[in-house]
C-alpha cells in the first residue's frame, strides 16, 4: 500500500483545478479526425498576423548558442524597457509570460491567514495563484461584467495584501477610464500591493484607457504587469514583464528561477520591441475584426459586451455548450467562459478576415440562421 | 513615506539569497573591456559541442507558429519520453528546465513547519526552493564531498516531507552505486517523497551509477527529476521533465504554470531524444576532455574530485578568490563553490578540446607555474 501524496500535498494545492486552456487545434483534430489545417482556432487571444519577420530574424540569430543558459538577468531587454518607459532596470521584474509575474507576486506576498481581492469574471490565473499560496480569494461582484472598483476597495481589510485589477478585462473585455484609476489608487491602503494586469494595454492605448506606468512614481505599491503574448505576438515563447518600484522589483527577483526566461524569448522582445510597424498593423487588424464580429453579431441578432481586447464576449442569452460543441464539429474553436460565471457566453479571439467569416458563417450554420 | 514591501513579502522570500548564475560572457566584456569572442566559460556546465543541426532544424519548422500558445500538456514530448522510458505520459511533469520540477516539488510539498533533506555541497536550488516555501532546510554533511547516504537517512524526522538527492552531484561530481540507492529507497519512510536529481546522468550511464527510473515501479515515493539543458544541450530554451507515480505528477501538473515550458523548447525536446548521434558525441567528447583536465590538474600538482559530472571541481588547497580574480582578467570564467561551502575549489565545466588547453595555459600562468 503506498501513501497518498494528493493528501501529503499542501491544502491549498490539494483544491487546486488547474487552468484550462484554449483547445490546441491538433487536440481537437485528433478527436475529431479533423484535418488540423482547416481548423481555425480563435479560442486563445493569440496575434493573428503571425510572426514578425523582425523577430523570426532575431530569434535566428540566437540559434547557435542553444548549448548556453540564458542571461539570468535579462541585462539587454530590461535595458530597453528600462529606455523605452523612462525607469530603471531594477524597476523590471521579467517573467516566464505575464503568468508568472502574477505567480511571483502571489508567492512573495500570499500565504495563508492573507487574502486578495479580485473581480468576478476576472482572468483564471488570479484565483488559482492565490489558492496555489493558500491565501483566501475575494472576489468582488462585477459591475455590467467589469471592475466595480467602489465595491473592491470596500472588500479590502487588515489580511488583505494583493489587489489584482485588469485593463482590459480578460475575458469580458471591460475597462476603466484614468480617473477611475485614480480615484482608486489614491483610497487603497499603501500596504497594499495593487496589480495592474494591462496584457492587452496594447490594443486599448491611446484611448478611453490610463497608461499604468503614469502612476507608478506616486504610487510605490503599484505593479504593472505586461506581456509580449497578445500584440507582440510571441505567445508561444513565454514572456512578459512587471515595472514597479526597484524594491518589490528587488524581491520579486528573489522568488522567480534563475533562468525563468530562455534566451530565444529575450532576443525576440527585444525585436518585438522595435517593430512598431508590427505592433500598428496587429492594432489595425484587431479594430477592424472587431467591427467584422460586431457586425456579424448584429446580423445574427446577438448581443454582445463592448471590449477593448482582442476578443469580444458573444451573449447567447441561453447555455452555450451546445453551441461551442456544434462550433467544434464545424472546425471552429472559441472559448467557453462558464468556468468564469459567464455560461451564456463564448468568447472568441479577433481572428484574420477570412478566419472572422469562417467563425461566422458557421455560427449562422449552428444557430440555423 | 511608503511601505516597506520586503518586510511585507513571506518571511522565508525575505531571507532570499538568489541563485548566483555563471558569469555571462557578455557581463565579463563589459566589465573589464574584453572583447566577447576572446572569452571562455567553463562556469555553467554547458554542452561544448553547439546546438545539435536536427533541434535547429526542429525549431526552424515552428517559428511560422510563435503567436500560438504553447500545447500546456505538452503532448508529444510526454509521448515520446512515456515510450523511450516505458511509462505513461501521466507519469511525466514537463518543467521550465529541471529547475522547475525542484520548485513545483517544494511548492507542494513544503510549508512553514515542514522540512527538507539534503546534503552540503548539493545543488543550490535545494536550499533556495525550500526556503521559499517558508519550510526549513536540513543539510546533512558530505562524506568525501559525495551524499552520506545513511545519514541523510537519519536526518528524517517527522516534519521532513522531502529529500533532494542528486546522482552525480554538482558541484562535486560524486556519485552512489546501485546498492546505495537500493538501501537508501528500501529505508525511507514512504511517506518521504524523494526527489532524485539525474541532471548529469547522461554523462555517467551504462557505467556504476544506477538507473533511477528503474525503482519507480517498487517506491512510489520516487521522482526522478532529468534535463535536457546538459547532454543534450538545450540550456537556452529551458526544458526538463520528472518521472514519477501518475498521482505525484498530478499533483504537479496542478502546480505547474499552465504554459510553464515555451513551443520552441517542447519541439527541440523531440527532436534531441531522437538525436542519439548528437547524445553520444557529447558523451565522448566529455571523457576525452575530462582526462585532459585530470592530466592538466595532475601536471599543475593539483588535486580534484573525482567526477562523473560534465565539470570537474579542483582543489587548489587554499582560498580561491584571488585565483579566480586572477582567471577572469585572462578571459577565462570557471566558477567559484565558496557558496558550496567550498572556498578552496573551482569548479571547471569540462569544454571543447581548445577550451580546455586555454583555461589550463591561463591556469598556469595565473599560478606561476
Amino acid at each position: 500500500m503506498s501513501c497518498d501524496f494528493l493528501a501529503l500535498a499542501q491544502p491549498g494545492v490539494q483544491k487546486l483545478s488547474p487552468y484550462v486552456p484554449g483547445k490546441p487545434v491538433d487536440e481537437l483534430a485528433r478527436e475529431l479526425g479533423l484535418d488540423p489545417a482547416g481548423i481555425v482556432k480563435l479560442a486563445s487571444n493569440e496575434n493573428p498576423l503571425g510572426p514578425s519577420p523582425k523577430v523570426v530574424e532575431a530569434i535566428r540569430g540566437e540559434l547557435a548558442e542553444l548549448t548556453r543558459y540564458p542571461d539570468g538577468n535579462g541585462f539587454a531587454l530590461k535595458s530597453r524597457l528600462a529606455e523605452r518607459y523612462g525607469v530603471t532596470p531594477q524597476q523590471v521584474t521579467l517573467g516566464n509570460g505575464s503568468n508568472d509575474i502574477l505567480e511571483l507576486v502571489a508567492r512573495a506576498y500570499l500565504a495563508p491567514g492573507f487574502n486578495a481581492v479580485f473581480s468576478e469574471h476576472a482572468f483564471a490565473v488570479y484565483p488559482i495563484a492565490t489558492q496555489a499560496a493558500g491565501a483566501q480569494g475575494k472576489v468582488v461582484p462585477a459591475k455590467d461584467f467589469g471592475h466595480d472598483l467602489a465595491a473592491m476597495l470596500a472588500a479590502i481589510d487588515a489580511d488583505t495584501r494583493v489587489v489584482f485589477i485588469a485593463n482590459p478585462n480578460n475575458p469580458t473585455g471591460t475597462w476603466f477610464g484614468p480617473q477611475a484609476l485614480s480615484d482608486f489608487l489614491a483610497a487603497v491602503p499603501e500596504r497594499v500591493l495593487v496589480v495592474l494586469d494591462e496584457a492587452y494595454i496594447e490594443y486599448a492605448e491611446g484611448g478611453e484607457l490610463p497608461d499604468g506606468l503614469d502612476y507608478l512614481a506616486r504610487y510605490p505599491n503599484l505593479l504593472v504587469s505586461r506581456t509580449f503574448s497578445k500584440a507582440y505576438g510571441l505567445a508561444a515563447l513565454r514572456i512578459g514583464y512587471a515595472i514597479s518600484s526597484a524594491q518589490i522589483a528587488d524581491v520579486l527577483n528573489r522568488v522567480r528561477q534563475p533562468f525563468n526566461v530562455n534566451s530565444l524569448a529575450l532576443a525576440a522582445a527585444c525585436a518585438a520591441l522595435d517593430d512598431t510597424e508590427y505592433l500598428a498593423k496587429s492594432r489595425q487588424l484587431n479594430d477592424a475584426g472587431m467591427a467584422q464580429l460586431e457586425a456579424g453579431c448584429r446580423a445574427l441578432g446577438l448581443g454582445w459586451i463592448a471590449s477593448k481586447g482582442n476578443f469580444i464576449a458573444i451573449d447567447f442569452a441561453r447555455d452555450t455548450t451546445a453551441i461551442n460543441q456544434a462550433l467544434l464539429r464545424e472546425g471552429v474553436i472559441v472559448r467557453p467562459v462558464a468556468g468564469y460565471g459567464m455560461p451564456n457566453y463564448l468568447r472568441v479571439s479577433i481572428g484574420l478576415p477570412e478566419e472572422n467569416a469562417r467563425f461566422l458563417k458557421a455560427l449562422a450554420k449552428v444557430l440555423g440562421a
